[in-house]
């Protein structure tokens, strides 16, 4: 299996454990992009959002609100918080086991998102919500 | 109240939709950051993370899970998906009330995110989720 994630599920490797429940386990990042980044991840292995327990990923959100007031009530003292989740090499999915990204964020941390936003007129949009609507409608 | 999300829940802005239910609205992000940027908000008003009800957060994460999946399955034909939540104006949040965005990725779609990873030594690891531990157990 050699899966990271199912190994410090398992105890086989260690982690800096934050939480855990039946469902999932809480852990910091071994390589945080901020002070107090977290891990999410379900116990049973998914490999990325489609094979992904939806009940399963309904709790690592109430995990990471959880932990997000957690970290924002420690010491850590951040500003605000992101939540991420990379589905995909190209999305930057790094180890193929679901997980949440809980990062407590500060001014000036270094952690930034850049992205060509662009201001479509409504009919563009109307037809993207489209297709999205009838890809939902066909879905099992 | 002035909330641009409240006002397309009460129908009284335009939106794009793609998914409607008690709980959720989804609908497509006005300046989209890639090419079929969905939004899901809880329909409740709650500012952030902190305000949110943790079962209209979990059920954000199974529709987003759900649309995800749609969105990959549609001729929009993403390679990969991001979910990211920004809590806080440091951490991005720009409209305040509680949004979860799904963002399908492709290869040079210009989206980015960088941070500065640090490698800690276990030690610092342990002492940081020490601190979230003991955050957690003075939750109320």
């Amino acid at each position: 299996m050699d899966c990271v994630f199912c190994a410090i599920v398992a105890g086989d490797l260690p982690a800096s454990q934050v939480y855990d429940d039946d469902r999932v386990l809480a852990f910091a990042d071994l390589n945080p992009a901020t002070t107090g980044h977290l891990l999410v991840v379900p116990k049973r292995h998914a490999a990325d959002l489609a094979a992904l327990d939806p009940d399963d990923g309904a709790h690592m959100f109430r995990v990471a609100q959880r932990l997000a007031a957690a970290v924002r009530a420690s010491s850590l003292e951040p500003e605000g918080v992101n939540l991420f989740l990379a589905d995909g090499e190209v999305a930057g999915q790094e180890v193929f086991h679901a997980h949440l990204h809980v990062l407590p964020r500060r001014t000036g941390d270094g952690f930034a998102v850049a992205a060509d936003f662009a201001s479509p007129p409504r009919e563009e949009l109307d037809r993207v919500a489209g297709l999205v609507r009838e890809a939902l409608a066909d879905a099992p």
